[in-house]
């Protein structure tokens, strides 16, 4: 049986979504959770590779489970009853057979999250980035708009190391600017991201937000140039995959 | 020179506000960064004294600090320079020679998180308190009403063991029930608390909630029947504190 676990996890206690040498990725705990259960070793594969330090409210990964007597509400129980309290199985469904949590997705949405205010709340820490001094709310929601639509984003991304990817080229569908006091969050919804884009772009969105770059700068790293900032990991947080199809559930 | 200090923390890192044998409570770790910074021994005087593990985001606490160089703005950024990221002066003033942030305090807000969802999220950990099976907002609503007013809050209490305090009247201006999806917070706002009075109130509204207690059973706690329940201290947030007067800021 195949399932589509809906993750969520605090990045601080893992190093990142992908398997380490030595153990202490999302891959590893949920894997060693899972084939344990099953008695075998269970491949898990996930929409997003997430940093070290990379929050999930809705990641979203597949694996396969031998037949037998749990259903996927059991499993969800069983592999949660062997999960840290800071990873979760939040859903848990049976998907088609040839479902795939990466290779199906369809978009993604995350949130970049800002704190403008003199204070980093104890609450916040890991969790927001706090930039100093303020922003131009003014000047971010243009600089959302600049990177709205279908462009290369290769100059705002870093190279993984693997070789990917071929082509830069991504559509970003909404870039949004979301206030509450002085929290200020950064929607990016898109068909794809390369390595570090979001947190190039948040860095990006900042300097603009604060007058130290010009917005129109943007057709530059469109053209090639490489932004070369990285906004901090504990900001970060993948919110949710879309898939085209409807997954049995 | 006397300081008012708003504090925020978060209460997992902490044996609560009141300093302990052997250290690590707020009161230790902040008494240390500002006894350090002034040179001589500090004594600080809190408005409410959380127990271990619960939060603040508006603790206030005053101290007296030597007249100087420092103004208020530089005495924050000092002691912040000195505490963990987990402990944060939020804000700092020069308050009146007899301020006193305990005695002069007229109004505490507090306020309990519960989590109704089926699975906690891993950013609510130790941030919330998981009540299955949830809750009928109807008669929480009816149990927050029974609340509101002046009462003797004894048996709604723990015993401190330290003989305090005579009276268990005491008023609640508001009790309030604010949802957002899974997530339910509940408002107590009042001119004082016993000790773990909030807790033993939020486990009394999740059981009336949940149906399992009548609302009209509150008159028996008020009359003097011992409340047997306390909601787990992650939950609870003092979220500001009131004063009467104008503070010389």
């Amino acid at each position: 049986m195949r399932l589509k676990l809906t993750l969520a996890y605090d990045g601080r206690a893992y190093r990142g979504w992908q398997s380490q040498t030595g153990g202490g990725a999302v891959q590893d705990v949920l894997g060693a959770a899972l084939s344990r259960l099953a008695g075998q070793a269970v491949r898990l594969h996930a929409a997003g590779r997430t940093d070290a330090g990379v929050h999930a409210r809705g990641q979203v990964a597949h694996c396969d489970v031998p037949d037998g007597r749990l259903d996927p509400a059991d499993w969800q129980k069983a592999i949660n009853a062997h999960l840290p309290a800071d990873l979760r199985v939040m859903r848990c469904g049976k998907a088609a057979a040839d479902f795939h949590a990466r290779h199906h997705a369809r978009g993604k949405h995350y949130i970049y999250t800002l704190w403008t205010g003199p204070v980093l709340p104890p609450e916040r820490v890991g969790r927001a980035w706090q930039v100093r001094p303020s922003l131009d709310r003014g000047l971010l929601r243009t600089a959302a708009r600049a990177l709205e639509g279908q462009h290369d984003f290769t100059g705002f991304s870093a190279n993984r190391g693997d070789g990917s990817p071929r082509s830069g080229v991504r559509t970003l569908f909404r870039v949004r600017v979301a206030e509450r006091g002085p929290e200020v969050r950064l929607h990016f919804t898109g068909d794809g991201f390369l390595y570090k884009m979001v947190r190039m772009l948040a860095a990006w969105m900042v300097r603009v937000g604060q007058g130290r770059e010009p917005v129109t700068a943007c057709a530059r790293y469109f053209a090639g140039a490489r932004w070369p900032h990285v906004a901090p990991a504990g900001g970060l947080c993948l919110e949710r995959v879309f898939y085209r199809r409807v997954i049995t559930d």
